[in-house]
């Protein structure tokens, strides 16, 4: 064995752990966006407020909530829990993930599905637009910014989705 | 090159494999889960079945079904072909997956989505929470149990959910 | 070290490099087909027809289109910036992906939801049935044809389904 080609093993070797890295990233980012629904719905406030980093941000269009504790007094709150009591699933849709090194932004949909009040059947109550800004923190993948707006012909709702696929350069 | 250079060549080649194992794992049941809408929506009723186990449980607020031959009696029900024929989508969100070893449990929603019966456009006719439990077989991952309950504002829509992200220690 | 160890470890280098691959292939098609919808519901002409191959083709129930040309005058097309301007969301559901090499199916849902004109929420325009077939180009994964029905009732939808899962040999 000549040592060029132990030379070849390890940058084959480091190519693959480049790349699993990556592939990986993108498992995590999904588990950790697709845990956010089962968390709210369940109105487990500390799994909600888990998904983002201690200063993380979520600016949704009912109000702009900044740390952990506003995004869990959000999930105990009387509207959230009234939603929960009546009926609702907090649905996303699958994610758009865009990843550089240690940052990564995700676009989706996402709809709060409510039991109709009097009648058999749900009702789409809320479709928002959805960009995600993620690091990677020591703890794995965390949200530092949410933006959520409703897609209701406003020009905000399609900003956070033109904002979120010209950062993956979508082209 | 040295036995200790071979030993760590070793080691990084392991390390690799199981990774990309359990990456793996995570693209095999995202395709085992997301087969079921089509399968079942064109009333395919062994590649329903065959998402499960022989004696794997489908256990739905509207009866629990054991096994194959109970699943495929219910895709080749009236009721089922009716909703077919009448224009619907059984179509499922994301699934937050969660792998240990050889079983796995996924946590998402389902909707019913039904033709309006007399104006235009859909309804959704039902939103359940939905917790699928896995084992790994000869045959690749394979459903042992699969939970529905609807999320219409009582508690057993709410455990499904709750079970499901703490089994996968969703802080 | 011996001749064989390097023969072990080479074999098991090209396994590795052919299963990242293949799941790079997954994960690049998830974010190909996911980024249809932010780019279709911010009139992103250019983003939209790039999704395809430069002959690709759009088969929707509503009309055929062939080449980014006509992919583009749809996205500027009055009926399209109109559902936009009264606020809409083309989502989709996650995909069942099957890849044979250069060549990959996937089968999903998408739903054309529009925020209801006169009263609040959002109402489920339409329903479809999708299978997306790609290719692997020099730019990466691209779609050759697309192909939409509505899920209605009619054959039509379903087949779209049918086909798709039977291209990945669901049982």
């Amino acid at each position: 064995m000549t040592a060029q080609t132990m030379t070849e093993v390890e940058q084959r070797l480091l190519a693959l752990e480049k790349h699993v890295g990556f592939l990986t990233d993108h498992i995590e980012i999904m588990q950790l966006i697709y845990s956010y629904g089962p968390a709210v719905d369940t109105c487990s406030a500390e799994a909600v407020s888990g998904i983002w980093t201690d200063d993380g941000v979520y600016d949704v269009d009912t109000g702009r909530l900044e740390g952990h504790a506003e995004i869990e007094a959000m999930v105990d709150s009387d509207m959230h829990t009234g939603f929960v009591r009546g009926g609702c699933g907090h649905v996303s849709g699958p994610a758009h993930i865009h990843i550089t090194g240690d940052a990564a932004v995700a676009t989706l949909y996402s709809q709060l599905i409510t039991k109709h009040p009097s009648a058999e059947g749900f009702t789409v109550s809320r479709l928002s637009a959805n960009r995600w800004e993620l690091a990677r923190t020591g703890n794995g993948w965390r949200v530092t910014m949410r933006t959520n707006r409703l897609l209701d012909g406003t020009e905000e709702g399609r900003d956070v989705l033109a904002v979120g696929i010209a950062a993956a350069n979508v082209r």
